[in-house]
């Protein structure tokens, strides 16, 4: 296969053209080319661009070939550098020129570098974001859901941290007739992944425990594994039927819907799978 | 300016060698390097391209730069080809080869295209989605607000459509301490933008007439103008102090925000010229 993309030196490269100041860049989803032209386009004129892949996961990203498409050598940022020293190496390097900082997804919808970028406008370094796809969209997007009846979002973390507020969430929405998206919780430096049948069995159990008549196996939920890659997977389903689907590679998340459209139930049942049983609860 | 995205003639281009299938690409924001490289190749490799720019505004886009960029001719579809002739155009197009009908922002945050897409796969047309950056989460990502605040988001129509459901929902929100994202109505084609002065007015009075003690001048809210542009601008206040402010060009959309954490109105005071007197209200 060709690339296309090739890095061709240019007077961008130039040190001393820039100015000073701290562009982040959202990296979008799944690979090397979920990036914008724009943010690519930023990357090459960068002085000094690092990176970090612990928020979110980029399933099919190579260094190597991002390199190689950027024409630069990226500082690969793990969670302590930016945690305890606060970014000081970012800061610093967006002292002397412009450093771009690629972050996946889009850079803010996590709110992890938030205090970065605060903290380097207070220092006078100038920021900029360049944005990149979100996995909050696409999911919404892939759903065939309607993107204003979705409620508050919820992240359903490992048993060892699952608290009702996931729970209590859905059910706020649901009684507003809104639909739930919930992300599931990863560690993607240790390859471990919450499950979509593992975060319905834990909401279950909250159901079990606190009786709220919020969700049951005759719930409809929509299970969704790799948002924005090239073979992402979506099943409608009650949960019951949910359980022993496969839903393959992760990363993975869910959709509580809240009251049905017509016309959300005709895309859930060509896009998602859905048993055509479904008709008789749109609203 | 030397351009580094050039087209180049591969095998891709070679018609036969394509699917049927028909690819929803995303946009993005602004221009033509509001796109991934993932989507610049679809486009590059379709048999035939469809484009539409009502559903949203790019104001920086070129269709010649673009047709440059992808090295294609493209068919710009106008409401009424889709509207009546139900996408007919395309869904042929998508029978003989691969059609990429390229949408502003992500393909299907706004539902307008969903029912072509459910009428492409009940007619055995595949679909894939290349997902494009959404103006909801460069809004979010922009504001500095935490994603998981937001509730329900909501479109403010111009005063000829201007119902309660507008205040209705940021009053739901703000209720439960939620942020709400306010769309701005906008017709594209005739240049027409709601402003962010005029959402404003509409909603204060809404409460003259309601009563409901939802919003007031002294109500936090923060204005956007042109998100996903290079010189995007934000402005926090109180509404009396918004009213006033120049936002320059157009896309504009607004945000109510509801309970403000620290690190929020911190945001809002470094990110978006917020007065310091927020601090008080930080929750």
């Amino acid at each position: 296969m060709e690339k296309r993309f090739e890095v061709k030196p240019t007077i961008y490269f130039i040190r001393g053209l820039n100015l000073n100041e701290l562009v982040f860049v959202g990296l979008g989803l799944n690979d090397e080319e979920g990036i914008t032209l724009k943010g690519l386009e930023e990357t090459r004129t960068a002085d000094t661009v690092f990176m970090e892949t612990y928020t979110s996961l980029m399933p099919k990203f190579s260094l190597k070939r991002f390199e190689t498409l950027c024409g630069k050598k990226i500082q690969v940022l793990i969670r302590q550098d930016l945690e305890e020293d606060s970014g000081k190496v970012i800061l610093n390097a967006a002292k002397c020129g412009k450093a771009v900082f690629l972050v996946p997804g889009d850079p803010f919808i996590a709110t992890t570098h938030l205090a970065l970028r605060i903290d380097a406008e207070k220092q006078g370094i100038k920021t900029r974001i360049v944005h990149g796809i979100s996995i909050i969209s696409a999911i919404i997007s892939l759903s065939g859901l309607h993107n204003y009846k979705f409620g508050k979002t919820v992240t359903i973390p490992f048993r060892e941290n699952f608290s009702e507020t996931p729970y209590m969430v859905i059910g706020q929405n649901r009684n507003l007739g809104l639909h739930t998206l919930c992300l599931l919780d990863l560690k993607a430096s240790e390859n471990q992944y919450l499950s979509i049948k593992q975060a319905l069995q834990m909401l279950l159990e909250m159901e079990q425990k606190k009786q709220m008549k919020i969700i049951s196996p005759e719930t409809v939920a929509v299970g969704i594994a790799r948002a924005g890659s090239d073979k992402p997977m979506l099943k409608a389903d009650f949960i019951e039927g949910l359980m022993d689907f496969d839903f393959g590679e992760p990363p993975f998340s869910l959709i509580i819907p809240g009251d049905l459209h017509f016309m959300e139930v005709e895309a859930l049942i060509a896009l998602a799978g859905a048993p055509i049983d479904l008709r008789r609860l749109a609203k």
